[in-house]
C-alpha cells in the first residue's frame, strides 16, 4: 500500500500493445501499454474503456471519425463501438476498464494476450 | 464524443474540494478537483478512490502512515479505509471513483457537497 510512480512502471516494460496491470478497483484495473503501430478493429459489448495519453499522441480510429489524443488528453470508448487504436510513433497510455475486459473484444488476432501481467 | 483535454477542463473551474465531474464509464467516474488546505477524516464503506496528482504533492493520511503523492503518482485508498488528504499548496488530482460514493464517505461536514458538476 503506497505510492505507485507512473514513469517508473513504465520502465519496468518495453513491449508493445501488452498492458500491464498497475492497480485494481471496484471490479476495475488501471493498465499501462505502450503502443506503436496499428492495433486491430474491434469492440468490447459490455465494457467502456478508458485511454488516458501519458506520452505521444495516438489515433483511435472510430467507423464514422478519428480521435486524436495528445499527452494530457482521454477519451472514453463507449460499449459496443468498434475502434482501432493507430500510432505513428511509440505511445504511452493510461487505461481504466473492467476486469472482465478482453484485450481485442470480439475478435480473436495474433496481437492477443489473455491476461494482463501485474508490475 | 471528443478527446477530453484535462488542463482545459481544470481552467474552468478555482473552488476546492469540488470534484468535477468529466467522464463516466462502468459505472464509475473521472472526477477532476484543485486541492488547497485539509480535508476531513472520513472513509467509504463500500468504494476504493483512485487519486491521481496531476500537480503539485498531496499527502493523504491514513491512519498508521502518509502516503506522499508528486505529479505522475497514484494511489489507490482501500474500501473501508480512513484517510485525510491534505495539500500545503494548491494540488490538481484526478479521480477514479464509483457513481455511488459520497464526497465525505460517513461524516457530514461544513465541506461536503452532495452532486458533482458536470463540466
Amino acid at each position: 500500500m503506497d505510492a505507485i510512480n507512473i514513469q517508473e512502471k513504465f520502465n519496468l516494460f518495453s513491449d508493445l500493445w501488452s498492458p500491464k496491470k498497475v492497480g485494481e478497483l471496484n471490479g476495475q484495473q488501471i493498465l499501462l501499454a505502450k503502443l506503436q503501430g496499428e492495433f486491430v478493429w474491434h469492440k468490447h459489448a459490455h465494457e467502456d474503456e478508458f485511454f488516458m495519453v501519458i506520452k505521444g499522441s495516438l489515433d483511435i480510429e472510430l467507423r464514422d471519425k478519428t480521435i486524436t489524443l495528445q499527452k494530457g488528453e482521454f477519451f472514453i470508448v463507449p460499449k459496443g463501438t468498434e475502434h482501432k487504436p493507430i500510432a505513428k510513433e511509440e505511445v504511452h497510455v493510461l487505461l481504466f476498464e473492467p476486469l472482465s475486459i478482453k484485450h481485442t473484444g470480439d475478435v480473436i488476432a495474433a496481437i492477443t494476450i489473455e491476461n494482463y501481467e501485474n508490475i
